[in-house]
């Protein structure tokens, strides 16, 4: 039972404590240091902890030198932003995109263009037609599988288009793939990085599969971008904490991180499921979203005309915190939509959030 | 004994690996884990795992949201860089100083402008005379104690003077102290936080104290800076490891760092009197250097005209590794000066390090 006074948080695509396997954390911190303290207590080269490295590049069947560990994705995105994008370049992005990666590809002085979303995807022919028309961009940055913020998955024949146009156009494609092991139902699609591993900058990260709190993401590279992503992160920090990417590999080495990641599948479907069936009961008059299946979001667009800060304020009232819909939206717009990330709450309190969610839109709607 | 064939490296400031406290480590590691699973696994605010600022606050007085902790310290003095200095601004330095530093200064368009080393620190009046020309810095970045690469220690008169400057001339200075804490002999000097702390940004780390590996480190900033710090470290990194500074807390906590600092000292004390020692009895003759009462680094000063090249290169033959002393020097030079970490070296080896040095600089002498 929830009580009706706590406060329900639809905001960040956090885990919830529940998900952190500590136990066995516990022993794997205990082991790297036992056997490599001399190693992952030290200074070492930018790319990070090498069995770590030759772990991914295996996976993804690339050269260990092209796979550079960092401190969560989002500092490799950063340091994409700064070595590949000059002020005034253009950046494409899904639309809406994750807020975090929009405010470091403006903070470079990208100017962003974002392709509209819809619960298919958004329409490739919208970008060949702003390519052939001249635009000249240097990235498109996507997050293909059960997209932040919408759900969204990008169907095949649009990800091998978009290959097509990157290797046309010379552009890169930056592959944010930290979800996409979470499905849930269905089959996985191929990345983009399978179909054209030369043209595409795929990066992940361990904070949704372990934990965020070892602060473990990585990028797997083309060799030219992967040189002066090196350099770019050496000056920086020297390096990542080699401990905590130590830890991951004992952690996969043990098998742990596949089980893990079916423990976590069974925890998070039944939320999924209960945000779906809940948002059915309460929010179909008010609203569309897309029926991910899999991830951590629900991206839901209200079809009345609603200003965010009315929202947020009228939510704030009922004892629920939103994000605000507009961060995610590159071009203006986003008031009517709200990231609803089901992970981190009990069927429960999902079902008491969406129940306070529609109050609030109820309310709004007779003003 | 050391093999005449092993290859002796005078390069990077790294601590050795015997001291690592790795079984404290092990203890502190498990102990967070258990207890604060929930906090130290999970993504927080940018500015750090609260109890380590609450314990730094105090250490310095002044409130928790004025410490922010970093990956490391270097990862900071980017940020500051990045939110103080616009391209073209001037930024002041000693000369030689941090190499590392002076690439980020460099990174984010500083104009550079290097004071000169000497046994004593740099000239003040040549910095007030500077700024009475005009000069209108942004920062002036010092390493007072035991500094990068020289080994000096910045009086305690000069450091009143620039303190004075600084709040006369509005620039802020960037006050890095990580060896301060390893004073082999001597009386501890004010830090320029201690004279002016609104004044003065000042950083350290927990690298040289416990281990680099953790990569903790952190900033003591006036309260503006704080505040657009905080905001950038978020939209760069959301947050640093809690994890690792929740160990390094614990680690402190139970009172260990004081104990691992006083046997740190112990272990290089000997090492700094037996390169001092082995200058005095091989290099007399071919240079000069600061005999350091702390720190990681003796900078010695050639007196003859060599090229950093063949210096580096007549090493090599020798089996000695030395960092190029031209990456210290900002305005040009630096051929002649050998930065000498001595801490991670056995007595030992240092000896037969300074033997190989002083038979390169023989041969380049005869040539």
């Amino acid at each position: 039972m929830i009580m009706s006074e706590s406060i329900i948080k639809f905001t960040r695509g956090v885990p919830p404590p529940e998900s952190f396997p500590t136990q066995e954390l516990i022993e794997c911190s205990s082991n790297v240091l036992t056997k490599h303290s001399s190693v992952v207590l030290q200074y070492g080269p930018s790319g990070g902890f090498p069995p770590l490295r030759n772990l991914i590049a295996n996976q993804c069947d690339v050269e260990d030198n092209r796979v550079i560990l960092g401190q969560g994705s989002l500092q490799l995105v950063d340091f994409l932003a700064r070595i590949i994008l000059n002020p005034g370049d253009l950046a494409y992005v899904e639309n809406p995109s994750y807020d975090r990666t929009v405010t470091l590809l403006r903070r470079a002085g990208a100017n962003i263009i974002g392709f509209t979303l819809g619960q298919n995807g958004y329409d490739i022919h919208e970008v060949e037609s702003r390519l052939k028309k001249g635009d000249r961009p240097k990235i498109f940055y996507s997050i293909p599988d059960f997209q932040n913020p919408s759900g969204v998955v990008i169907p095949l024949e649009t990800r091998q288009r978009l290959v097509e146009l990157a290797q046309a156009y010379g552009f890169w494609i930056m592959e944010d793939t930290p979800y996409r092991r979470l499905r849930y139902t269905g089959q996985e699609i191929p990345t983009m990085f399978d179909l054209a591993p030369d043209r595409v900058i795929r990066m992940s990260s361990y904070s949704k599969l372990i934990s965020p709190g070892l602060r473990v993401g990585y990028v797997v590279a083309p060799p030219a971008v992967a040189g002066r992503l090196l350099k770019y992160a050496e000056d920086t920090y020297i390096n990542c904490s080699y401990f905590n990417q130590a830890i991951v590999y004992d952690y996969i080495e043990r098998g742990w991180l596949e089980k893990n990641i079916s423990r976590l599948k069974n925890l998070y479907e039944p939320r999924l499921n209960t945000i779906l069936k809940c948002l059915n009961q309460e929010m179909a008059q008010f609203g569309v979203w897309h029926k991910p299946k899999g991830g951590f979001f629900v991206g839901l667009m209200l079809n009345q005309e609603v200003k965010a800060d009315e929202l947020l304020a009228g939510a704030h009232k009922e004892g629920l915190v939103l994000s605000d819909g507009r961060g995610f939206f590159v071009n203006g717009g986003g008031d009517q939509f709200v990231r609803l990330p089901f992970c981190a709450l009990t069927p429960d309190e999902i079902q008491e959030g969406i129940n306070r969610l529609a109050k609030v839109v109820r309310s709004l709607h007779t003003n």
